[in-house]
């Protein structure tokens, strides 16, 4: 298997080192055999090579069979024109290898759980899996400009039938293998675009008759899943709207120093990245919590290589560390030991072997 | 002052009726003359009329100071044909009359803090004033349709600039009458017409040097909501976004039913209408809580009235109300006491005078 190594900014080449140090763990223990290739994106491809998605970047992943991402952004490229901004990296990345399907899995972790800014009797029990379509709406809609000598301006929320129609089948697939209840976020009361969706929903739902289905609204999706957050099973929505709802369900446990995803196409190849940023003020200084990249590769281990036990013993591992007391400086624990980036790492790799 | 009721839908009749008496109270304490004229509007006018907007009722709002609204919408009319919804109403008052700048409060009340989903610690001091624009945006921008027989669907997010920069002004005013701070959101990594609209709020931002700004993306700013609500002053942004966010901020405080609003233009005319839905399932009970539409009566004699004092006075008396520890069925109290509708308002009337 060839995985790509995009390392990326901040605190990305840390944590990438350590998921690395468990995949080799894991290809050594299982006999798998793993290959990885390192390449630029983000400000460091900027810095590199002048521009955050290099051409020899792009080769290597549209011949990957997965890739690892580290982090990408930063303070030091903020003051660049759009088109060479880090995000632009991404962005570019997940377009280009047509990255559809964003899974962002949203658990507490017991022995974090006294870190979540909501009340335990609220947060308890909850185990969410945000479904993002990444490649559409008004991420990518043309016209998305300037008009009338800068008097007037324009983005486009643009999309075609069959891009809703494979993420809700994703999205539907998905509940089927958890607690077959889906929640169906869109704003229908105002967009055409969310009548469109609800439509699609409502007709893919014939196909899954197991599947209980619920439409939210954008704006009481992003209520209840304060309110409620133990009421969600899968959500699935719209480019901006996930955006939005799965980086505020990301801080529901207090642990987004932990929290994987995934974006993945139909053919299994994926991108997996944690969702915390490059914290670019710790960077270097090996403290940056490795939980979230090792997740992330345990998520492509389950999605793109069908490895679904490996990817268990990895989550296993990890779930034993923090219950074992161990902790990075971002995590709060009452009475555990706080630990730096390699020695989590060690202690993971201790858990798995 | 003409003043123009819209009780609509649910619970809406019973809480107007609470507002009306709440505000000839005030009339006959301080001398003022307030005539009402009640209106349609809603699945109410649909029923009665064949229309969520009637004429008579836009001609009567035409000619208001200020408008008064209760709730709309309800399962009811939810499978009407889009242009017949009750919404419609909602959103053709607010293009008609041109109310650009939504106010929304969100201020936890002491005694109800115990309600909210989130820890006391986080919540605690936490006194945000979200201003949403509110008549631009993906919501009136066109086209917004389907094409190719139905396999594309477009909507379009459309702003002019002197729609930015109107809101943006309100906003740091806004910030200047309370603690200098204002946060600005938007997607600026992805759309253009955020990078315009930061753009209008760093040039602005010389015309208020003692103000001081803060640039969030809205997915940091929906996760800032929840994790640090106490570090918000001021949060100015484009409509959808702020349909989302002051949601999302509504239920922090774990008393969504105390929230006023306000809706406005740059002549002082507005409409006020609690954040509360008309929650068919309570109407008609009289257990509804009267005090968002009592407190969105108070911001009408602030922002349309210039009535400071008057709307302080109905401020403190539904703060007196929750210390003495009375409270409707919506609002959770340890050891308070549980009154409907009639009696909430009656308390508040005590307290007044
Ligand atoms: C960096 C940015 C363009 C990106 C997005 O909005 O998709 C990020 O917020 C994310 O969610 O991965
Ligand atoms: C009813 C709906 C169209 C409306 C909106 O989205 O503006 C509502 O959610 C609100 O926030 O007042």
């Amino acid at each position: 298997k060839q995985i790509i190594l995009l390392p990326g900014d901040g605190v990305g080449k840390e944590i990438m080192e350590s998921a690395k140090r468990v995949l080799n763990t894991i290809s050594s223990e299982f006999g798998h055999s793993f290959t990885f290739h390192q390449h630029e994106i983000g400000g460091d491809a900027i810095d590199q090579s002048g521009t955050p998605l290099p051409e020899d970047t792009i080769k290597a992943c549209q011949h990957a069979d997965a890739i690892l991402l580290g982090a990408v952004g930063g303070e030091k490229w903020d003051s660049l024109p759009a088109y060479l901004r880090p995000e632009k990296g991404l962005l570019g990345i997940r377009k280009t290898l047509g990255l559809f399907a964003n899974l962002r899995p949203v658990k507490g972790f017991s022995p974090l759980l006294d870190a979540s800014p909501l009340k335990e009797e609220v947060i308890k029990g909850s185990d969410i899996l945000i479904i993002r379509e990444l490649t559409g709406g008004l991420y990518f809609g043309k016209p998305s400009e300037r008009r009338e000598d800068g008097e007037v301006v324009v983005d486009t929320l643009y999309y075609q039938r069959n891009e809703m129609e494979r993420i809700i089948d994703k999205a539907f697939q998905s509940a089927q293998l958890r607690n077959n209840h889906l929640t169906s976020v869109d704003k229908a009361n105002v967009l055409e675009s969310s009548r469109m969706w609800r439509e699609i929903v409502d007709e893919k739902s014939k196909d899954y008759p197991d599947v209980t289905v619920e439409h939210l609204l954008v704006d009481a999706a992003a209520m209840k899943l304060i309110t409620q957050p133990d009421q969600f099973d899968v959500l699935v929505t719209e480019n901006l709207f996930g955006d939005i709802l799965s980086d505020e369900a990301s801080v529901l446990t207090g642990s987004l120093g932990m929290l994987p995803s995934a974006s993945i196409r139909s053919d299994g190849v994926g991108l997996y990245e944690p969702v915390h940023g490059s914290a670019p003020d710790i960077a270097g200084k090996g403290i940056a919590n490795p939980l979230g990249m090792i997740l992330s590769a345990a998520l492509m281990l389950r999605h793109s290589f069908g490895l679904e036990k490996e990817a268990l013993e990895i989550e296993e591992a990890v779930s034993q560390c923090l219950e074992q007391g161990y902790h990075t400086p971002d995590l709060h624990m009452k009475g555990g030991q706080e630990v730096g980036t390699k020695e989590m790492t060690e202690m993971v790799i201790d858990n798995l072997t």
